[in-house]
């Protein structure tokens, strides 16, 4: 049978991008339901609830979703480091999957970084570049400071180690620093590119994003996966199997 | 102490390179021999042993190895099935690190490429590009080759599935088909990518040769892993904590 | 005063495309016509014509476009060769641009194309690599073919010389050999590399389309430019100063 | 009849790379000369002189042609402005080459980047991307500055406009600024991209150089053009018919 969604948020632009993406699948959207709507009456129907509404709605589902036993995926995000501890806490009495970033490519990019940082020492020289259409207002990317974050954590690396861009009399680079380089430009998605450079050889990990649609469809796999596991929180390196 | 390497085919292009990535990493060539020479007396004094020789010598130096209890390195290739066969037996009574290739970044690729074959569906259409210099004479590449089979099995497809260019009326691409794109010019070393695409995304995984001392450099560090490991044949992706 | 348009094809995708892009560029759709409405009364209040109507129909705009004394910028494709030739002559009678891509950047990057051919040598080895969506049905692409002509034109070979992928025992690479790989995937809207490859070096020029909407952003930069020109037949070289 | 060239600084690194080039090419270095030769006698049995030995030498250099009558290709570099000035004076009185660098593709990079900046508007966001070794020491690169000078002389910019990196809260890209981006890593000869981005397209302009050989090259190629010319001080540009 297929799988059965209440989707929380669904007006949205991502509700709606969730809809098509549930269609694609052969999952179906028993409850599309927003502000106003009664969300226990549409949790009830389902075996999975997608929430994408809005930071402040997201302890109310946890709790529908822990009397009705049903599991869920959370969207939602701007919560406050304190909101999203206590959050955490009751999620993990049901099935649930929190990610920042629902792409599976994205996710599957963080895993390959991981382990390429792993295996290549300090001899191979790290360089993360993202580029993003000419409007975004800060910089670097959100999963560009991800990718950087895993990098710096497998090389045992601080912040401080982080170059973004070079100017003038740099010295040569040393093995303790990790570049960035965020380019703006036209109406680019979102690529981004972890390179590692030795004596005789690059390896480079790129991910080009061409349309938001692959935020929806990480989110319906993560729905798939997550009905029937036990409780908990997992998040998509859970999901795909990348841990 | 430094590690103490006895390198059979001292003389050759690939033994120039590994003497000096021996010293670049600190080990020491104790014997550096070549056709003619006392191999007994050479491989005695070493730690490990690197063979990049010629094929009819390895079975011999093998032996040696086995009677000095050394572990060995191989990196002579050209053997036939049969010879390969018959070597293995040999060779798993020895600590020994037998692979086609010794780059650490072509082997990270392979396991990257393993990784995001089993993570990334069918829905991620698969194509593979190398290029190599204007001289070389045939095509695909051995590393593309081994990118495609690592493919193709996690996707249990045979080779039929790959598509060597296009041209005409090719109809859509089919989800059960590998693109294998070789490209050819200048004096580029070589380049390969893996690419997966599906809608909304791209993921390219990506390595580029610039110096022939890759190979020297991933030989040592085989010869630095395997001292000291119990008998049997391991490949890079042991030595580099792939598998 | 901002440029007055009578767009022919209003409804179809390219004609939508077209409105956008002549609001985005302040100019305006006096007339949005399709089949059945009154074409000449349309067209006698516009400065300039831009028809992406069907190619039968064009025959006709030409004519009206003389006999109002308008500028005409023709999108439509499809014709046969002698049609094309008799519209050729017609068109010739008023400033008209016609163009197979009204993409600022892909005639740019033909132009480039034909300047890099021009100045490297055979000891530069040519390779295009294009690849589309995996909707797609033929290959190459009707850019990559254009790009090819270009090398092919300037390098005095024929299209004997294309090699759409390689594949075994191809020998060493010919200097009269021009490589050709369509790489299908996704829902790439079309990227197009040239690449120029010697010993020491390679330039790379390419084009990566993300939207259709370049195609009705040139076509109204072709009805600016044309406006008030001498009669005659343009081309999107003329157009953007490239010969 | 093959080019009789004088080369001074023949035992530089550089000198070396010339010589082969020659022979590469079919002329013959009929004399090779430095510090301490007998430059004149030398000088006399040529068709062309290539100079690069060290600054301070090549007035004596230009003198010398001047006397015998003989093309110069001027290799040196490091002389200050005022000598500079000065030179250029008395190498307009013989046919002269002078450029900062020889390599034909990135001579080729520079004057279609100059193209593309006159075609395309401010609508393109330009962003010029390096990447060069671990073992450079500044940034961003003097092709890379060469590049960006010709960026913002085609759009009337200063340097001003330029963001080497961008970090933080920087608010929408503004379509005055030119982003340059210095990648530091391995043992990269030298990578340059020169990239337009606007809604719906990008171009990209890349050189990747891969062996010093290719400034020897463009040397001997300079040497063969320019003699036989009028006097006069010419730059790869005029050599390679770019202007």
């Amino acid at each position: 049978m297929s799988l059965r969604i209440a989707l929380i948020g669904a007006r949205g632009r991502m509700g709606q991008a969730i809809t098509a993406a549930a269609k694609e699948a052969g999952a179906t959207v028993v409850a599309a339901l927003d502000q106003g709507d009664d969300l226990a009456a549409g949790i009830s129907q389902a075996d999975a609830v997608i929430d994408f509404s809005f930071h402040a709605a997201t302890a109310n589902v946890i709790s529908l979703c822990a009397q009705h036993n049903k599991a869920l995926v959370i969207g939602t995000t701007g919560h406050s480091a304190d909101e999203k501890k206590h959050l955490l806490v009751e999620a993990a009495k049901i099935p649930c999957v929190w990610s920042g970033n629902y792409s599976v490519g994205v996710n599957l990019l963080f895993a390959l970084t991981r382990r390429a940082s792993a295996v290549l020492g300090s001899d191979y020289d790290a360089e993360v570049i993202e580029m993003h259409h000419r409007f975004k207002k800060d910089a670097p990317s959100g999963t560009a400071a991800r990718l950087l974050e895993i990098i710096l954590d497998e090389r045992k690396l601080t912040a401080d180690a982080l170059r973004h861009g070079r100017e003038g009399i740099t010295g040569e680079r040393t093995s303790t620093e990790v570049g960035i380089h965020a380019l703006r430009g036209g109406d680019v998605v979102g690529d981004h590119t972890v390179m590692f450079a030795a004596l005789g050889e690059r390896i480079e990990l790129t991910h080009k994003a061409s349309d938001r649609g692959i935020f929806a469809r990480g989110a319906i796999r993560a729905a798939q996966w997550v009905v029937g596991r036990p409780a908990g929180v997992y998040d998509m390196q859970d999901v795909l199997g990348l841990k």
